[in-house]
């Protein structure tokens, strides 16, 4: 009698949540120092010395009935302004403050937009390995998510399976890059060659295909020469769902923003839809005070170098120990190869070693585990030697 | 292509929205001072101290990696024990920390509730006049709204007319008290006879429906003897949907909590529909720092003497033009008998005397105006003589 689909998702416990509370409890067992967990994406780096400031500024020099007012619905005028300039003079964009409409981060974002676009029956297109909310979200929009499977050494886009997975149900496709769980950036030509793929698709069948980019890690690449490609340079019917979670360290205050391509068409009716979505699913609006500290630290960045250096650690030790991976450029994850077929076998005896790592079942893939390196360097250091035991446990 | 259900829902303008914008534009040309606008319900009472002295303590106190980071889905502990035991020593309920799910304010907490409720094809019934968004918020979660004549010159439920709507395809009643637009409290004696009938209802046709009552205005009540009824303490099968926006004047931040009645026989599959819709919308958590803020401020309010003066000044001056209302027990809002039967036409010849009035039929009621009173006392005072001309110009 009562939503059954909800129940059910409300029963089944996130593969990743239960291995976390495993993890406290263990912690609790045998001390804090002596358990390494590598299962969840929160992050371990404090929010730049700006945020405080700002927000205290905000709070000491702001009238309290307007700093903690409602804004408009598509959030206020000022940080969206902000918004788009950036991304025009980053990007080489033309929006304006009306193509970008806040969110409460990147899974409203993402739940605003798909509902704005699909209708029943839809299905939405994203890659192997995807982050499993993807599923939930498509889900609860009326949708069926579509994986289809990668390049098996690069995790770039399969462009052969990713053409016949398209049909005409297909209303949306979905990127994300950083990519959660691989820690891979697509490639300016895999983005060039995804494109072309869906602009010969819509001239042949004359059937719009939205591409959706979900963009929480977009700040977070190591390396100098790795580029994160723009869609909005590549496609028209684009949309990025952007979030602060990870570049300002502020995943639980939830603020982000949707940006729609001006370029499209039909520009005016998608962001009426989302507008509209985000009503229907009772979002109000992105909370206020989150919404005036983006005005003023929209260019700031979390001190990333931290995940750097683990990233580094990791990939050069348990490159050493015998593990396989493809290296992340960006986000905090490493993806990594189990040592037997079945990796949740694989991650089940990691656990003897006081490793916590998440099968890659729930991403999709089979035969990884994801390794969530946004821990202080001690951690990785202290759990070195357990990647080493647990290598050797095969041999 | 798109979801139109959401395109149409995005360009229809909210009435209340667009009188809003009229007076910004009305104000610019004729001056501030001279326009009285009463279309928005957003607080015009800042926040209590104790929340910029906790926020900036939470802000010098805490690690901004745990104080911005992720909180578990449904919410801190903390948070939720503290609300919990609060609500029990006020309403001699029987709650704990596992009956709260935090939310981002009440229309979150009433897309979710609905949601984890209602299939398709359900109705949700609720009472005139109402808040406009339920219809939105049943509409998302893909129910029928019902709206419910109330007794004409109480706004008290009319139960013979509720039992006329029950039937095998309602799922839940809304209600909301203090009452967006009227004001009105339901008086214990209603709610126990629509507790009971909804107990007969259930008895009859082994049928469940649950009780949501929307509790934003709650701590808004001015007069000692009102009295509003914990629906917990009437009914197994209810839940409460509360919001700070009004209380903590934290409107624009979005939080909130839905308490689910512990008492009702399917309990947890309540809770898990709950924590699933949650998801599936998007929400991932309440945001963190109004978490925390609300763990120590849960029983603040902000100074609402002057939503009692102003509803008492406009209630003395308004009866003696000749205005008809019921005089709101609380909330910020007065609903005002138009002064000819079509109330359009009545806000229209208001706003040329520069009163900016909204038409009672977006809250399902004709012949009816609605008067958001949470303005400074000056705007009612200043605004009393167009009120008198407005009641003139009819005699």
């Amino acid at each position: 009698m009562l939503n059954y689909k909800n129940v059910a998702l409300g029963k089944t416990r996130s593969s990743i949540r239960e291995l976390y509370e495993y993890g406290n409890k263990r912690k609790a067992e045998i001390g804090e120092e002596n358990v390494f967990d590598f299962s969840l994406g929160n992050p371990s780096v404090p929010a730049p010395e700006e945020v405080k400031t700002e927000l205290k500024n905000l709070l000491d020099n702001t009238d309290a009935a307007v700093l903690h007012g409602y804004t408009s619905a598509h959030g206020g005028y000022g940080v969206r302004k902000k918004i788009a300039d950036y991304t025009n003079a980053r990007f080489k964009t033309n929006l304006d403050a009306d193509c970008i409409y806040m969110t409460c981060g990147a899974a409203a974002s993402l739940t605003i937009t798909l509902n704005a676009l699909v209708n029943s029956s839809d299905e939405v297109i994203t890659f192997v390995p995807y982050f499993p909310e993807y599923k939930v979200f498509a889900g609860g929009a009326g949708a069926k998510l579509i994986a289809v499977e990668s390049e098996e050494n690069t995790f770039q886009i399969d462009l052969e399976k990713f053409k016949l997975a398209l049909n005409d149900k297909t209303k949306a496709v979905i990127i994300n890059s950083p990519n959660n769980p691989s820690g891979v950036v697509y490639r300016a030509d895999t983005v060039k060659r995804l494109c072309a793929v869906l602009k010969e698709f819509s001239e042949k069948t004359g059937k719009p295909v939205y591409l959706i980019s979900d963009e929480p890690y977009r700040e977070l690449v190591y390396d100098k020469q790795t580029e994160v490609p723009y869609i909005m340079n590549y496609y028209e019917r684009s949309i990025v769902c952007y979030s602060y979670s990870k570049s300002l360290s502020l995943a639980g205050e939830r603020i982000g923003y949707i940006a729609v391509n001006n370029e499209m068409e039909e520009f005016s009716d998608v962001y009426a839809g989302i507008c509209g979505a985000g009503r229907a699913l009772g979002f109000v609006c992105a909370p206020a005070l989150f919404q005036k500290l983006v005005e003023n630290c929209y260019d700031k960045i979390s001190d990333i170098s931290v995940y750097k250096r683990n990233r580094d650690t990791l990939c050069s030790a348990l490159s050493e120990y015998g593990y396989t991976f493809v290296k992340p450029d960006g986000a905090f994850y490493l993806f990594v190869k189990a040592l037997e077929e079945d990796a949740e076998a694989f991650a089940e005896r990691a656990k003897k070693y006081e490793l916590l790592l998440v099968a890659g079942r729930s991403f999709g893939a089979s035969g990884y585990v994801r390794v969530s390196y946004c821990v202080s360097p001690e951690v990785i250091k202290r759990a070195l030697p357990s990647f080493k035991k647990l290598a050797e446990s095969y041999k």
